[in-house]
């Protein structure tokens, strides 16, 4: 306890506590060591103290939590479900806040298939919505992201997260949130704040400034409900998958897919990875022939990659729309594409066939298995559904566990870090970061796992996943330090993320030039006067005499 | 001169302006008559009060002029160009403001034809782009509104503005803003603020909230240069075109529309154009035949119709892309209009061949002529060049000029008002705010023209246009009226207008709820703490000490 409370005993983490017990139902606060703990891990180092854990079931209780953290002066960290996976999970950016755990605010108030939209809370899961949508007919599909089935939207759209179909740049694809300020008041975004309800879940806009973007990577107001854009079910859904083996065609391949994106020929957002990243979802370490401080040597990757059957460099993406239009876009993409790699597109017949085929002829190869069901979940993963496939990838170096014994990444201590920066896709950028990354991961022994996204024609947001053993500190150490040296490397490169995790947010704010740091602070102070929200999470915030310690 | 003038001499406009002038070269600071009036005209009744015009050529300037507008407390009112037709033009929004006028801050500072983008100031027309951009090869296209050669690009894309090509919702293409706050600071936004400056003209975000956004239809800072994201000219462009004549086919067309949007069939912005919209691209009132105080009788209408050859409703799209794709996507239209409307296409090829029979045949009759050349002009909207057609629309009840003539609506004396308002994209919607319009214009006698882009998939902006003989006192009052009766019949129907005219701001502002109202204020006084910015502009701006007058 600080000698602030022993003082002011109307404020601080206590005497919030005994208000929020009084003012809430029961199951809302928790404080035993259990829960706290529960949320102050992550899948790397550093475990954050949690002061409490609070559990609203409804806006109106979100509204009196606020109110009184504002008038007690408590840190309050919202969360959706916690699963920011490699950025921080559910840990707060600053030790001993109260995390307000929104995951039982769960309701899917309304779906529209006609105008594509849903109506969710920051509880609803990927899961949730896509099986709500299927049970309603499927006539609209959601986009799904990496993070799992239990992961939520509201979470993912509010870090600016995406997924693949053309609905994948989340950012751009809602509209029509509802907030609670820092003392408890309640906004709704754009036009429904002038009583156009209908109109403000499928236009962004006010009229008047876009407050929407504003809480997005922000601690500026809890959001507790908003409209996020759906995808009508095409005709058709190609997964189109470019092979390249050749490292000298690399440029050519980003140059070719930066041209068919413009041209609107990769309907949805193409990922481009490497071999490590395709290996993370086929296999794990080889722990009996491989050396772990050291990592895979250039010969053992280049066996493994045999062994799987995985390129060098592997370009997926969903080729979405009419038929005549997928069949036309196909033929475009294989031609740019021609003499870069190898080309192999998988739709559902196909598919069905295969399988039925497999289903006849048990003694196929088991890598002809595998590379069924790959394809299987990837078509799947293409068409909304969020199969638990890609969180495979963090168990990379786990000894014993993998992501399909349907354990979770804190339960199961996994180490995973994240960095993404942003680059601009062309060629020649492509080729820098992958090199400079490349030298650093194998420096430190790691296996280089890379993702990169082509969001939007011009810039790609680049994933790098680096996992390690979290029971060898040494290697926990190394990790940390090679973390260090790609997020440098990257800005050497005028590379930035397009994320932060939770533990670098503070050295980022402190980074901005003072001019728009004062605005930024004053902007905060315009949404959460006592600066109790999610101090230190993106935005600065003056934090110096919060009563977060307990 | 106000009282407070007299006894407070160190504030107020007099003192702004012999301070600006002491600061500034002399061409900057103009308060002649001539000027100040040029600047307070718009295209509907009031004329606005303005104090002094301020025409800065660089940042520093700009900078240099907020910090004397912000000791002497002056509302300072920034134009890009002042060609908002329709929605006040130049005018401030606030009586008594001063006008800075951007327009001779018109560099383009930088083009890149891989990445797709142009860095440039306030003072960049369209017509200066597309020239800058052709004479390097035209490998991209910028995007154009209907606003004319003459428009400024910033100044529209800062209203939410709208074109026809796939960068068409200005909204969401651009990034990397460079402002300057009430007090004179300079602000970059994004990855720009961390001296990312590569990706922060290609990337939206921060990482960290989007400020971009707030920059939009505010009052918050002076915009001095921006990214504005280009369009690779495509392998192909075609018009592709359905008239509907059978009323009763509205609501079919309408739901292909948003399904080919949605499908992406239809990659440029979609525009659905009634008869009065399209006639009033052709031809004029017939005033020999028609009677000003009651509009063209149906008769009439539907003669004028036939006369032209224009459908009683025009869709107009382009489909850009790959030539392979732009046939499976014209295929994949045709399909879904079947027996909705008479389709027909344009494309280069075609017009130019076309043009060529027309040389050698003289005797043509008129109306082909005019169709060749409407087509000529639709390609070219549609590529990017910003023709001076559309803007002939304004002048279908001016009796003696037409904007062929090369004047400007405001020295023309244009009666032209415009009303936007965002609507859900189905069938019904339009229908029902078709008929609720089109009767409250015959009411008050005009001819009731309508545009309603289909600018993302689940909405429509709408344009009802009312045009009218400013010579006419009784005709100005008559459209006054109308206007608010279109603008309440569109919020019955739960349709707010995408943007709004400056005469219109304040009371827009009123009706937002108190909570809301609150917070804006407080942002604004965190971008701008004098709120001298542009007072009464879209967001709420507390002005009742201000030293406007003079």
């Amino acid at each position: 306890m600080s000698t602030q409370q022993t003082i002011e005993t109307t404020q601080g983490a206590d005497a919030a506590l005994w208000r929020w017990r009084e003012a809430l139902p029961d199951d809302v606060v928790r404080d035993d060591a259990e829960t706290r703990q529960a949320r102050g891990r992550t899948t790397f180092c550093p475990t954050v103290e949690v002061a409490a854990v609070l559990r609203p079931t409804c806006v109106e209780q979100v509204q009196r939590i606020m109110q009184i953290a504002s008038e007690c002066r408590v840190p309050v960290y919202p969360i959706s479900r916690g699963q920011n996976w490699g950025y921080g999970s559910a840990t707060p950016s600053r030790e001993g806040s109260v995390v307000l755990d929104l995951s039982r605010m769960n309701r899917i108030i309304e779906i529209d298939e006609k105008l594509a939209y849903a109506v969710i809370e920051p509880g609803v899961t990927q899961r949730q919505l896509y099986e709500a949508l299927q049970a309603r007919g499927g006539d609209v599909w959601p986009d799904a992201t990496g993070a799992g089935p239990n992961a939520s939207i509201v979470g993912n759209f509010l870090d600016r997260g995406f997924g693949h179909t053309p609905a994948a740049d989340h950012q751009n694809q809602f509209a029509g949130i509802e907030a609670v300020l820092g003392n408890g008041e309640l906004i709704r975004t754009g036009y429904a704040s002038l009583g156009a309800n209908r109109i403000g879940k499928i236009a962004r806009g006010g009229p008047g400034a876009g407050i929407d973007t504003m809480l997005i990577q922000s601690n500026l107001a809890v959001v507790t409900r908003m409209a996020v854009w759906l995808y009508p079910r095409p005709e058709a859904c190609t997964v189109f998958v470019c092979k390249v083996n050749d490292e000298a065609k690399l440029p050519a391949l980003v140059e070719a897919m930066r041209k068919l994106r413009f041209e609107g020929v990769l309907t949805g957002a193409p990922h481009l990875a490497n071999d490590y990243r395709v290996l993370g979802l086929r296999d794990r370490f080889p722990y009996d022939t491989a050396d772990p401080t050291t990592g895979l040597t250039d010969e053992q990757r280049a066996a493994f990659r045999r062994q799987h059957g995985v390129a060098r460099w592997t370009l997926l993406a969903g080729i979405y729309g009419p038929k005549v239009q997928v069949r036309a876009n196909i033929r475009r993409a294989r031609t740019l594409l021609r003499g870069v790699g190898k080309v192999l597109t998988i739709n559902e017949d196909l598919l069905n066939k295969a399988q039925w085929v497999a289903r006849f002829v048990p003694m196929l190869p088991a890598r002809l298995h595998a590379d069924l069901e790959s394809a299987s979940e990837m078509l799947q993963m293409l068409s909304g559904d969020p199969v638990a496939g890609p969180m495979q990838a963090a168990y990379w170096r786990h000894r014993t566990r993998c992501a399909a014994d349907g354990g979770d990444p804190l339960s199961d201590r996994v180490g995973y870090r994240g960095i993404s920066p942003v680059i601009p896709f062309t060629g020649e950028d492509v080729v820098a970061f992958d090199q400079a990354c490349e030298a650093i991961c194998k420096k430190f022994g790691f296996e280089f796992a890379l993702t990169i996204t082509n969001l939007v024609p011009r810039h790609g947001i680049c994933v790098v996943s680096i996992t390690y053993d979290r029971e060898n500190e040494a290697e926990e150490q190394r990790a940390i330090e090679c973390v260090d040296k790609l997020t440098d490397a990257a800005r050497r490169l005028g590379c930035e993320p397009y994320r932060l995790p939770t533990w670098g947010m503070a050295a980022q704010s402190a980074r901005w030039p003072t001019t728009l740091r004062d605005l930024m602070l004053n902007v905060k102070t315009a949404f959460d006067p006592q600066h109790i929200i999610a101090p230190g999470r993106y935005l600065p915030s003056e934090m110096s005499d919060l009563k977060s310690q307990i």
